[in-house]
């Protein structure tokens, strides 16, 4: 299995890449459209091809490349099956392992952050790793004051699909705002500062309606975009339009 | 391969916990004078008994038990070429792979924070793993100020031994005083704050000769004590006799 964290500095977002070096076959969890060229010159290098873009939800923050990818490439676009969009070739299930080559990706389905988020869980080398999307981050956790984010529901999917997990298993979010890489299911569960300690329920979700956060900058643009796997609405603002017109292109 | 992360309070130590599960062979790095018996609990439970102790350097901060743990189990001890430790069963050389059944622990030299200081690297699984032992630290680094420490010296290490591996290798500290467990190499290059984002060797320098750090509490029974691969010298105080007794009677 080959591994690699990539960054998109705009959005603060983690890219993963996961490749069956044995047979061939690359994923991307979580692309972002800015990155496209960066990422595929990675997979390039690697003398291998993308087979998959694997998104964990519906983003707000950032726009997904999977379409993009999809056009560049021939690859097949993959996400929750409770998100429910015509653009995605493949569906994730809980339960229901997704094969990247030999890799096997077990889908976590942790609602909360979005009310079809998943995690992904892959148990390969001596410690799993799963990618947490925006359900659990370091020291932190998504927000739930939009697109059917629900704070009660988000406690119930970390403490129970998360935090049963393995104390050593590897927290890969899709965020980090402060430079942190990863983290372990075991420092999360003492130290977040959110839920982690067993925080009661009524406490986490005190805090999370009292969070007060801004209202995103790329909301209105960016989940009508996600719901087409990535394609650019009229609507995007300039900053975002030098992709776009890749995109369009390609 | 099996991997553990312990944890002891009192001197805030990680203990790793390294098998082969394939041919049953057991390491333990780092060990802790005060966690023998769940240490040994753990080995117990994994139906594996305990082939080697190997430290990173001789503590200042915790007594080993690698003595006491030969005592109980027939183990072999193992140390830094560099500590010269008649004590030791096995010394561990930069560039000579030590064998933990199948996995090869690929020894680092990296003097600086005591002068017969290694980290020691794993191979095994998408990602590399690092032990750094008081070397490198999550968001810091040892000390420099005793036990023949020298800041150049662990600038240097930690430059060109350790930030020279690639960036998702797995770093796992000896010490965490603030409940973190794990970071990556890539992580620390960026954001250590004493020598990451390219710091200069003289600054870096200059804020570890002006730490102004208490004198270690344990230093004057730890250090002879671990000189003897973990014998509880007579000069141990009161809170430690506890654990010494127990060896006394092993």
């Amino acid at each position: 299995m080959i591994f690699r964290q990539l960054f998109e500095a705009s959005s603060s977002t983690y890219t993963y890449l996961v490749a069956c070096q044995e047979q061939g076959i690359v994923a991307l969890i979580d692309p972002v459209l800015e990155t496209v060229e960066r990422d595929l010159e990675i997979i390039r290098q690697l003398d291998l091809k993308l087979n998959y873009t694997i998104d964990t939800h519906i983003h707000a923050d950032h726009l997904t490349s999977a379409t993009k990818l999809k056009a560049l490439t021939d690859c097949k676009i993959v996400y929750p099956k409770q998100a429910n969009l015509p653009c995605a070739d493949f569906q994730i299930e809980d339960g229901k392992v997704f094969r990247i080559g030999s890799i096997e990706l077990h889908p976590l389905f942790t609602p909360g952050h979005t009310d079809h988020h998943y995690a992904y869980l892959i148990n390969q080398g001596p410690q799993q790793m799963v990618f947490t999307g925006d359900a659990l981050l370091i020291d932190a956790c998504g927000r739930t004051d939009f697109q059917s984010g629900d704070a009660s529901q988000l406690y119930d999917s970390i403490q129970e699909k998360l935090f049963s997990l393995p104390g050593e298993t590897l927290v890969y979010p899709a965020h980090d705002y402060a430079g942190h890489h990863v983290t372990s299911i075991a420092q999360e569960k003492a130290r977040n500062p959110r839920l982690g300690n067993d925080t009661p329920k009524e406490e986490f979700v005190t805090i999370m309606n009292g969070l007060d956060l801004p209202y995103p900058r790329k909301i209105d643009f960016a989940v009508p975009g996600n719901e087409a796997c990535g394609v650019c609405p009229p609507n995007v603002p300039d900053y975002l339009r030098s992709p776009c017109e890749v995109h369009d292109q390609g």
